[in-house]
């Protein structure tokens, strides 16, 4: 057991007013020292996006008496470099990023601002996860804010490998129709997308993105089967991207200069 | 040798008025029946964001006489998905995602819009690359769009494995100097970056991003040292985030719901 409380950092890609931050913030406070750094609105699916074109600017954000972070006109990548370079006075323990509003599972994960905190906590060997309630429609944050608390202490007192991050999805059910824990691996289920073709009032096209999730894989160690089974999913993610496998293969092609 | 030309669409991330695109674009349709879509102004690390809170718009952009595009107010991950489900008649054989202006190795291919587009087309299942040219002064794209129509033409023979694209950084010298072509792997030097904290007319403070990378790694193999030693680097990448290496261990520590 260690004996100090961890130092725990909080982000999200919803916004510094979200409930889910607002919930994970009202567990996570109870076991640390806990600072919030966190984009000033909503920045879903800016995917590992940074802001270089434009300056960054915080914010102190207070709320409900004793809620209080920084505000960032950036994204969750910007905020947790941000936080780490110039505003903490410390390295922090553990970064916590969530609690989403909607899963961030299969190739979703490669979208996900929530996703990007942990990924960017993690290229600065802060020890991170990423956690989603996966639901759009009535809420609770209750049991995976609960979660996340159990969660964090756990690596707080385990650690994670180096290159290594966890990303969480927690079904949208209550505590007691859990079904447990699953270890799963990022589903491979593709989206079948449509732009919905509109005209504006000036007579112009314009186009929204939307879809849904195809070929869902029947797999019980995929990520959206285990949430299907109302199983909290739990995927060890790392953000070296090479393809290890294929390298020999494609040494074979010969390429020339 | 396949008979038909291939049908290959061009995108970027640098806008479709970028040096890099056109020189891609004077090559590549020497050898396809080539479509451009690509953002209407730079959206340099904007990672893997699509745009979901705005509709999109596409207008034809027309350079140079021979130049037509359609050039969309979007990411390059929207370009890639509204050509793909909107606005071609036809699955592209190949997506060439390029020449993006500056190198896109290491951890930088997580944040890069250039990539971004090459996932996203491998998503769909086309096969794609990604090509940068690793220098940001006196850009001069000629041999890496030179690279870049036979490499299409060795993906359009061969293939690539579901899943995976290839990431192409091509050094920024005469091709008479160029030493080879490595595959390579994804380097992992972090970066020490700042925030340079300033204070606006208003007396408001603001901050700006800026770093370099550290402990660049030795090995040949790796994409940033082959640049170094002159090589064209092509790592191949999935997107598949899972570390099932770690699945396993995670098993381990049977976390309770």
């Amino acid at each position: 057991m260690k004996k100090r409380r961890p130092k725990i950092l909080l982000t999200n890609d919803d916004g510094i007013s979200a409930l889910g931050l607002a919930g994970l913030y009202e567990q996570i406070k109870e076991i640390s020292d806990v600072t919030v750094v966190a984009p000033d609105s909503e920045r879903s699916a800016v995917g590992h996006a940074i802001t270089l074109s434009d300056p960054l600017r915080v914010w102190n954000f207070k709320k409900n008496g004793d809620f209080f972070g920084y505000a960032v006109n950036g994204t969750p990548a910007d905020c947790v470099k941000i936080a780490y370079w110039a505003l903490l006075d410390h390295k922090p323990d553990l970064l916590v990023s969530g609690i989403n509003l909607g899963s961030n599972t299969g190739i979703n994960v490669i979208y996900s601002g929530t996703v990007s905190a942990a990924t960017e906590g993690t290229i600065l060997r802060i020890p991170s996860f990423a956690i989603s309630l996966t639901t759009y429609t009535d809420p609770d944050f209750t049991y995976a804010a609960k979660f996340a608390k159990k969660l964090a202490m756990e690596v707080w007192e385990r650690g994670l490998p180096q290159g290594t991050f966890l990303n969480v999805n927690v079904p949208p059910v209550k505590e007691e129709e859990i079904q447990g824990v699953e270890i799963t691996r990022q589903g491979r289920a593709i989206y079948k997308e449509r732009f919905d073709k509109r005209i504006d009032p000036q007579k112009r096209v314009y186009y929204w993105l939307t879809g849904k999730k195809v070929e869902l894989e029947e797999d019980g160690n995929v990520d959206d089967r285990a949430i299907l089974n109302k199983k909290v999913s739990i995927t060890p993610i790392h953000y070296d991207l090479t393809n290890y496998k294929y390298i020999h293969e494609l040494r074979t092609w010969e390429i020339t200069p």
